[in-house]
C-alpha cells in the first residue's frame, strides 16, 4: 500500500523529518510518499498559517497525480482534515488525532507537549472537535517556535522532556503525545527518561493508516464527508493559476 | 464607525443581500462596506469550500486599503473568524456566534435553522468552540443549498418556516436563529407566524460589532490571537501571485 | 432609548457608581435611569441577600412608571434575571452575563475577578445556567466585600490587579472580566497594566441593551419567560404593604 | 427529631397534603411540623413566583421560634435552598433534588414528571447546578398548573401517568420521581401500573433528612454556605414590616 | 431491618471496622450484618483485585441465607455495585456513592481522600458513571495503601489530615469524604481540625439504606439492572465447586 | 506476531466465529490465538455475567503459557479490560473501544447497534469511561440476546440492519458499529444495504492490536495500570482450586 504523507509546512527539511519518521513506523510494503505544499509558510504556528496550509495541503492531494491508499495530515492539530476527507477517497488521518487514538490505547491519561503556548488552544479545540479531549489531561507548551524545533531538535527535546516530566509528576499523565511532527525521533529518549510510552503523531497516524486500510475502510461519504457538489469555484485550484 | 461585510461566497448577489441587511440593522453613523472574496465557491456548502473561503476573506480583507473598525465574517459557522483575529487590529464578529450571542440575550434556548444537513456538523462544532453550544437546542437543515436560498429566498422561506415550527413546537426553541446569511430579511415573516424573535446573523453581528467597538475593545492580542510573527510564508499573498 | 440600571444594593453610592459607568458606555441618544431598590442589603454578598435583591428589584422595576426599553440588571452574578424577564416586555441584560458575551466577542477565554470566595460559586453557577461557561478558565475573588469597593475603589483595583495578572499568567486569560458593578472605573489601569482587554459589566450591558433594542428584539414570551398567569398573591407588591 | 416542612406556596391546602406525605414518611420519633409562608403566590408555577417563594420561606423559617433538626423545602426545583442553607444551623432539603437522589439510588436513570412546560426548565436547571444532571433522561409536563394539580390530584394522576409510561417506554427511565409537592400520594398508582419505583420528593426528602441528622452532620459553613455577615438590611424580615 | 454489610477485603481486621462503623450509624432497630468474602484479597488496591471482589462479594450475598433488607458494599468505589444490583431484591448502596450523595446534602462541592494515586482513577470513574462527579473538586490520594490503613488508622490519620487541608484550602472543598472503608473513625478529628463536615462511606451507607428500605423502595428492575436470565452459567456459584 | 484473542463466553461456537473474524483481518505474519475461558455464562448479557467474564479472562490469560504480543478482549463493552492491563505487559485492546476508534476516524459520528436494551446503558459507559463517548450518537438495541445472535447471525442481520438504517436516518449516523462480537461477518451486508462504513469490533481490534504493537508500545505501567503489589490472594488463580 502507498501512504501520502502530507507536510503541512514549506519546508523541505521538515519534510525529510516527517518521511523518515513515517518509513521507520512503517510496515514492509507500506510505500511512504512525502509531500510539500505549494505554498504557505515556512513553519505553521498561528491559525492564519494553519488555515493557508488547509488549502495548500488539499491542493497538494488533489494535485497528485498516481494512486494512494491512504492521506496521514502531518501537521499536528492544525486545520484541513475534514475537508481533505470531502475531497479524496482515500482515509485522511491527521496526527494529533492519530496520538491521541494511541496513547488512549496504551494508558487512561495523555498529555502533549507542543511548540508554543498559542498553539495550545488551537490542540485543544482539535481534540474537543475529535471527541478525544476527555482524557487529555494537559496540553503544555515547551515555549518553542515549529521553526526552532526543526532547527535544532536535540535542543528541543531538553524542553519537551521537562514539560513532560511535569506532564507526568504533576498532571499524573500516563503516555506523553509528541505534539509537533518536527519532534519526530525523541520518542526514545523521553521513555527512557520517564518510563512512559511516547507517542509520535507522524509514526501512530502511519499504522493507523495501515489499519484502516487493511480493515477495507474507507471515508463515510454519508452526511458530513460527502462529495461536494459541482459548483463554480473562482480561482481553484490555487496551483493552478 | 465603518465595519466590513465580508461576504464568504464569491458571489455578488448574495454580496448585495448581505449589505442591505447590514445596512438595515447598522445605526446612524454606521457605514457598512460589503466586500466579496477574490476566489473561492460562488455559494459555500462543504468543509472544502469553506477553508477556501477562510484564506479568501483574509486576502481580501488585507488588500482593503482604508480604515475600518470592525469586521462581520459573514458566512454562518465558516472557518476562518480565528485567523482574521490574528491579522487585523479591529474586533471580528462571525455571524453564527453573533446569532447565538444575540439569541441567548433574549430566550433560554435556541434553534438554528439552515440549508443542507451537511452543514449541521460545522455549525455545531462552531458553536461548540464558541462556548455558545449549551443552550442551543437543536441545529435543523432546510434542505436547501446556498445557492438554492440565494435564487429564491421566498422559497427558502416555506421550508425555514417548517423546521422552525418543529424546532419551537418540539424542541422548546424559545429563539430562531437563521442559519445562512442568504436568509436576511425572513426575520418578520417567521416570527409573526411563531410568535417567537427571530434573529439574522448579519443584522446581530453589525450591532454587536458596533457594541465592541463602543465599548473601546478590541481582540486580545495575548496568546491565541497574538499577531502571527513574521516569517517567510510563500505565494502570500495569493491574488498577488 | 431609555434604559432603566438597577441596582442590587440598597446603596445609593454604589446606584451612582453604577449610573456613571452607565452613561459613560451609552451611545448617545441613550438615557440612562437608575433605580435603588427599597428593601435588601446595602451590599449583596450572600444568596440571602441574593434572592432578596432579587424580589426587590422585581418590586422596584414594576413600581417605575415611565417607559422604557430595557433593563440592565446591575448585581455581577445576582438572582433574578428570570423573573424579571418574564415580568416585563422590554430585554433585560445582566451584568455578569453581558461581561462574558463580551469577553467571548474579543478574546477566546476569559476570568472574573470579583468580591469574596463565598461569591464564586453563585457566579460559576450563574454562567453555567446561562451557558456562558465552557470559555472561562477561572472566577478569582480578591477577597474584598461588596461594601469594601464600594468605600475604597482604589485600594480594590490593587487586589484586583493580584488577581487579574494571576489570571492572565497562571490560567491564561485572554480577557478579564470585573466581577461587581463596584469595580466599573477600572478598566484603563487593568488593561494598560495587563495588556488584555477589560471589560466591566455594566458598559457591557447597556451597550448589549443598545443591540437588542436597535435589532427590535424582545425577551421570547414563548415556554421559559411567559408572563406568569394571574392568580392570588398574597402581600404582593411588597413595598404597596 | 423534629423536620420542619415548608411549602412554598401560600396555600393551606397543599399545606396539608405535603405534611400527611411528610407525616406518612417519617420515621417513629420524627415529628413533622408544616409552615406555610406569609406571602407569595397561591400556586408556585413562574420564576417570579418562585423568587417570591424563597424569601417568603427565608422570612417563615426565620420566624419559627421552636428548635428543629432539619427543614424541607417542599417546593419542586423552586429557588431558595441555598439561601437558606446560609440562614440556619440544621440541614435543609430540597424535594427535588432530594428525588433525584433517591433515584440514582434505585435506578440508573430516572424521569421527572412535573406540572408545565414552563417549570422545567427551572427544574432542569436545578439539577444542574445540583449536580444531579446526568442520570436523568427527561423532565416531562403533564400540562397542569399546580393549583390544578391541588384541585384534582386524581385527574392529575392520570395525566401524570400518561408521561411517566412514556418517559419508561421511549426515554428508558427506570425510575419516576413526581416533579410537584402536590402529586404525593400517585406513588403506588403509577408504580402498580408502570412496574418501576416512584419517588415522592416530600417523603424522599423527609427520610433524607433524618439520615443526616443521623449521622450528626450539618451544613458546610466553609465557602458556599457561610453564615451572612451582619450588615444594614432595610425592610428586613418583611414580615416585621 | 437488617442491613448486609459485605466487605470487599478478604481480612476479617477490616471487616470488624467495617462492622463497628455501620453499627455506630445504625438507628436503633437495625441490625448490621458484616460478611467477608470466601476469596480475593486481603487489601484490594488495583482493579484486577477489585474485579475479584465484585465476584466475590456477589458470590457471598448470594451464599447468604438469611432475610435482609439491604446489603452495604464496604468497598470505596470498587466493581460491582451494579452486578449485585441485578442479583437480589433489595437495595444496594456502595459506600462511595453514599458518601458523596451525603456530601452534596451537606456542601456545594466535596473531596475525596483516599489511599494510593492508583485507586484515584478508579473512583473518578465510579462517580462519573454514577453522575455524582459534577460537585466533586478533587479525589486525592493520602499515599497509604489499603493495608497500611488497616494496620495503622491512627498514622493513616495524618496523611489524610493533611491531604484533606489541601482539598479545603487549594481546592475549596466544603465537605471531605474518606476514601477507602478502613478510614472510618477518623470523622470527628478531622472535622475538629478543619471545621467541615466529615463524611464515612460506611456510615454514609448505612443511614442511606434506612432511608431507600424506610420508603419502601427497592432497586428498579425495569432495563439496566433487570433480573438475569437464566442460563448455563460454568462453575458458578464459585464457592461451591 | 501473536494475538490472543479472548471471547467473554464460555461458548466454544462463538469463540470459533471471533478467531474467524479475527483470522480474517488480521495482516500476513499475525498469529490469532482464540481462548476460551473456564467458566462463567455461555453468553453473557448482564453485568453480573460481564463481572464474572472479567475474572474469567483474567484467570484465563494468565494460565496462557506461550508468548503472545498483544490481547484482544472479545466482549463488546464488557469489564475487565483495566483488570488486564494491570496483569500483563503486553497491549490490551477491547474490541467495543477498537470499533469506536475506527469509526471516529471515518466518520464524525457513529452509532452502536448490539443485543439487548439492558446491554445499552453498559456500553455507554463503557465508552464514556474510555474517553470514546462524544461522537457516539446512538447506542441501539436490536432486542436479540447474545445467545440468539449466536444461533441464528442471519437473522440477527435483519434486526440489525433495521436499526442501523434507523440510526443512519434518524441520528445521523456516519458509521455502524457492530455491537457484538457474534455479529461479524455481517459487515459486508449491511455496508452494501446502507453506504455506510460498519465496523465489526474484533476485526478493529486486531488491526489496532498490530498497530500498536508495530509501534512498539505497551501500556504504561505508571500510575493506574501499574502492577498490583504482591499480596494475599485468597483462592486466586480461580482454576487452580
Amino acid at each position: 500500500m502507498k501512504v501520502l504523507t502530507v507536510n503541512v509546512n514549506t519546508n523541505e527539511h521538515m519534510t525529510a523529518t516527517i518521511a523518515a519518521a513515517a518509513r521507520r513506523a512503517a510496515s514492509p510494503g507500506t510505500d511512504v510518499v512525502a509531500l510539500t505544499p505549494r505554498f504557505g509558510a515556512s513553519a505553521v504556528d498561528s491559525a492564519f498559517e494553519s488555515y493557508l496550509s488547509a488549502v495548500a495541503v488539499m491542493d497538494c492531494v488533489l494535485a497528485y497525480e498516481g494512486p494512494y491508499d491512504a492521506v496521514v495530515l502531518a501537521g499536528f492539530g492544525e486545520y484541513g482534515r475534514d475537508g481533505l476527507q470531502e475531497l479524496v477517497a482515500a482515509p485522511v488521518i491527521e496526527i494529533c488525532e492519530a496520538s491521541a487514538h494511541v496513547a488512549q490505547m496504551v494508558g487512561r491519561s495523555y498529555s502533549v507537549v507542543t511548540t508554543l503556548q498559542r498553539s495550545v488552544p488551537l490542540i485543544e479545540d482539535r481534540l474537543r472537535v475529535a471527541g478525544l479531549w476527555d482524557r487529555c489531561v494537559s496540553v503544555r507548551a515547551s515555549g518553542l517556535a515549529t521553526a526552532e524545533v526543526d532547527a535544532d531538535p536535540q535542543g528541543s527535546g531538553r524542553a519537551v522532556l521537562a514539560q513532560a516530566r511535569r506532564a507526568v509528576e504533576e498532571d499524573h499523565a500516563e503516555v506523553i503525545c509528541l505534539g509537533c511532527a518536527g519532534l519526530a525521533g525523541l520518542e526514545d529518549a523521553i521513555r527512557t527518561e520517564l518510563g512512559v510510552p511516547v507517542v509520535d503523531g507522524v509514526a501512530a497516524a502511519v499504522r493507523l493508516a495501515e489499519a484502516v486500510v487493511g480493515l477495507g475502510l474507507t471515508t463515510s461519504k454519508r452526511w458530513t464527508y460527502a462529495w461536494p457538489e459541482p459548483k463554480p469555484i473562482a480561482g481553484w485550484p490555487l496551483t493552478a493559476r
